[in-house]
């Protein structure tokens, strides 16, 4: 691989997806960090994202366009994010967290700004084990956009190859931790927090804290988060 | 089917798009019209759009986002629509109006409202024979998408199953036109130029006004556009 080899890698400001723009760097890619302002009510995480974008010397986008119009989610809407749920619980379904077709809206932009400065790679931090109930947070949602990258874009049709990476897909929260540790991700810059405070302190009881907080302690890695 | 079954519908206001929106309408949908203001040089479009959806009562929704910030196409950027081309140069190849990624960022968009509406039916107004060139606008790209559709979504892991309708996929723009004249499109209100003036007159000279200018021609159908 080229040195020079470009990836456009979905950089949210949580733990994944900082995770995940670690691996590519480690990959040799050239990195183009891509975030979206698209009404989320944990928009702290677009600081988180720029700070981590930085980190690793990665040029960092926002895309903005706003989802709370169409509503239907606790992330953009009004509807509470649950707190305190167990476990069992937390796997359990498709939690109401889940924004319509998100991840195929990020893609496609991620295919867009690939296609524009001749990237091939696009790396997302998905992962089908904590959140079995995303459906566009599993291999065959992956696969299914890669087969649409290749068709839908000049390049593909020239006979470039897109590949979509998700190397998180099969990983434990504690098993990406630990693979961040092991890469120097700065944790203390990520956010997971779906409703923290007005200065950015997590709840610690929402799911996605919860797993975050079971995540560290399974890795045996200092969990550095703020907790309210 | 029901009467109050819904589609969602793309709608850029050009022909091709208000066509299908009575396309759609003619198959008993309700009908919800999508637009989006991506900093297309053309903006005059949004207006048609709106104008044309109301005239079909159809519920108008329009999604903001920037596309130029990635530049790369004629319709976004700084580069010049080209003008006065000969026939078979408009046919050949991929344009450099050519928006990359930009008919998948449109269908996610549109996959989003549908999810959230309860709408399993998307239209769009694709045509593989007058832009041949478009990857986007290809049978294949729109089956890709079709299948992406049932396996991103809540609705389609639950069972539902979303259709992408690309009705005038096949047809010349002649038949287009009469299909649309059959069905009552006021084409006065559409705009099909890449370039119209401030005031938003046609340039007349653009590929995609030498189309329109054929199609009507072809179609035996009067052209109500008003040229520069």
């Amino acid at each position: 691989m080229s040195a020079n080899k470009k990836a456009v890698v979905l950089l949210s400001g949580g733990l994944d997806s900082a995770t995940v723009l670690a691996i590519a760097r480690e990959r040799g890619f050239e990195l183009h960090a891509l975030s979206f302002d698209y009404g989320q009510r944990h928009r702290v995480e677009l600081k988180a994202a720029h700070r981590i974008a930085q980190s690793f010397g990665a040029k960092h986008s926002v895309i903005s366009f706003d989802l709370r119009q169409f509503g239907g989610s606790a992330l953009t809407g009004d509807i509470d994010v649950p707190k305190n749920r167990p476990q069992d619980q937390i796997s359990e379904g498709i939690p109401i967290t889940y924004v319509p077709a998100r991840n195929t809206i990020f893609l496609s932009f991620a295919l867009g700004v690939a296609e524009t400065t001749g990237s091939f790679d696009i790396f997302v931090g998905v992962n089908a084990l904590d959140y079995s109930g995303y459906p566009d947070c599993r291999g065959e949602f992956i696969k299914a956009f890669e087969s649409l990258a290749n068709v839908a874009t000049k390049a593909g049709v020239e006979g470039q190859r897109f590949t979509i990476h998700a190397p998180l897909i099969e990983m434990t929260k504690a098993q990406i931790i630990r693979e961040g540790a092991r890469l120097g991700v700065a944790y203390s810059m990520t956010t997971s927090c779906y409703d923290p405070s007005p200065e950015g302190r997590a709840c610690g009881r929402c799911d996605s804290c919860q797993l975050r907080r079971k995540g560290f302690a399974e890795a045996g890695v200092g969990d550095p988060t703020s907790y309210q």
